[in-house]
């Protein structure tokens, strides 16, 4: 038990995404779900009600009183985006652990303010990107950086759009400038740059360019956007993120001696298994009518959901800082810096008609 | 007989291409060799040998030679890009019909006298991007225009890219200036833009912008570039081509509705079975674990290969013009003309700094 903790988790708020973690927190073994807060108790009582909470979950009708409980250990953050400043601030000064929702702060000064109340207080910070936990993550990954397989890295593409409807174009806090203000480029694009950042190993690019003809609501949030990346070396990636098309999450990553194709990274298709593609030293047969060879799927088996993993990885941290006193990991604050960086900067080429910004770290 | 004529074909040069576009007039029912010529009379005889041709195909050893033979009534023009000009004008004032490698010219500017030498003298232009006739392409054609399957068009992305040997990058004629001197860009991003203004039902978008970052030889011939093309109604696409990069031919097109996926549109990866990938319709499962529905693969058999049916369908429109006194096709050569307006236009605007650049049909 020592040294294998459970690791108590609180939520903050009800939120859509908070049903699904509160469910992954079951699942992982490592981590129990101890108490939720809503604004209202009544609210938290419903979800408790509707997602089966065990009938001992603590239930707390305001947020401060969840980060009084001293059994809580750990808190997950999915409120909106403005919020994330103040609340997880509050979580890591109560000397909470931090498990917090993407995008991580509406720009990337707010995020080190996070953090550096995470480092006072010897907190564990992890953002909620739940496909970097996937195994068929690490799978690619090894595809990625096999030199002889994959070769040196060329060009990254990557889109995830889904098509909302008149209701959510109307009242989903992800279209309110004063909640989700980052719009489609926060909730979406995100998970765009960080699998761009993640193909070139997190290597910030030397210049973002957004493209022309984003999409804006009324009240000026982003509803569709892209943007090019460019590095030192040459190297380049695209993306695309809109609420106004159908269902698409892909990568494409192409080196000079192979390509990887996957088309579900943020949601594999199905929880059990997932697949991606990879083509390796393909050519044309003589008359060019053919591949040689073609491309191969690879399926992966995963027993936890990706976003369990990420809650037994996170649980594992916070245990190894309770149990052994280790330090918090910094891979993860890092990497939701980058990534807050560059939307940020996005946000910036676009107001700045579409010039290149300049990335520095 | 004289219902469905069968065509002859000869062919200037013994471009590499030529092999397999010889064995595609063999495969044609209504199309047959019957002349090849080089520069020299010692490697046409080569060309035919080394091609199992029948021995009494007829050998020219010069261009002009074989535009004399009064029973060619067609001529398959391989030819680098800087020889279209005189030769595609050559073959048609001679009274034979035109089937033009791509790129089809070093400009537009150049292509429109092609297309009016072709006009005055009544025979039949088409441009030699094959995968263009593969039955693949109408199946996915029919769920692109599907209003209730794929909706309203919204983001186009297409890739070609395949990695070149350090013999390809000193000697072929696609890296020097005088002779396919568009590179990369004329010889596959001709196809990411083919199959991007095929998504787009050939509406020509409002601006071109050259993505930062293309690579040039020391000659200033492009290797790599990219470019994004906005239009009126606000979709958008992007493209990247590359002599430096795996082997790789996707296009994505994503609709409100649906989204299509093929990764080797240019080439399939076998010759007589491709499919493709369509999605219509998919949400998440109640907690956003899984897909519903998942894409499906879409299988397309065909018995001839691609290569086989465009001429097939080059040699259908010519025998219509010899035997029932139709007019020309003009859908041809007005496909051709676009997709060189648009390579035109990636190349002003890499030379205009990557400013984007108005299109004017």
């Amino acid at each position: 038990m020592s040294k294998h903790p459970v690791i108590n988790f609180g939520i903050l708020g009800c939120a859509d995404i908070a049903r699904k973690v509160s469910r992954a927190i079951s699942l992982s073994p490592n981590s129990t779900l101890l108490a939720i807060a809503s604004r209202s108790l009544d609210k938290a009582r419903s979800f408790a009600a509707a997602n089966g909470l065990p009938t001992d979950t603590r239930i707390y009708g305001s947020y401060s009183d969840l980060l009084d409980d001293p059994d809580v250990d750990a808190v997950y953050v999915p409120l909106p985006t403005s919020l994330h400043i103040e609340w997880a601030v509050a979580v890591a000064e109560k000397g909470k652990h931090v498990l917090l929702e993407k995008p991580v702060a509406m720009s990337v000064e707010e995020f080190d303010l996070i953090v550096r109340a995470c480092e006072r207080s010897g907190v564990q910070l992890m953002d909620g990107t739940m496909w970097m936990h996937h195994p068929r993550t690490a799978r690619m990954k090894e595809f990625l950086t096999d030199g002889e397989a994959f070769g040196q890295l060329k060009a990254i593409h990557a889109c995830f759009t889904f098509a909302v409807g008149a209701d959510f174009l109307k009242n989903d806090i992800r279209v309110k400038p004063n909640l989700d203000g980052l719009g489609a480029l926060g909730d979406i694009g995100w998970y765009c740059v960080r699998a761009i950042l993640w193909v070139a190993d997190f290597e910030l690019p030397k210049t973002v360019t957004a493209q022309r003809g984003p999409v804006f609501n009324d009240a000026g949030v982003i509803l569709s956007c892209g943007a090019s990346l460019l590095w030192e070396d040459g190297k380049a990636a695209t993306f695309n993120c809109s609420f106004l098309s159908h269902l698409t999450m892909d990568i494409t990553a192409v080196g000079t001696k192979g390509t990887l194709h996957v088309h579900d990274f943020v949601v594999p298709f199905q929880e059990k298994e997932a697949s991606y593609t990879a083509a390796s030293g393909s050519w044309f047969n003589d008359l060019v009518t053919a591949w040689v060879p073609k491309p191969s799927e690879h399926i992966v088996n995963t027993d936890l959901p990706q976003e369990a993993l990420m809650v037994k990885e996170f649980s594992s941290l916070v245990g190894d800082i309770k149990v052994k006193g280790l330090k918090p990991e910094t891979k993860w604050p890092t990497l939701s810096r980058k990534t807050q960086l560059i939307l940020d900067l996005v946000k910036r080429s676009i107001d700045k008609g579409y010039e290149p910004v300049d990335v520095v770290g």
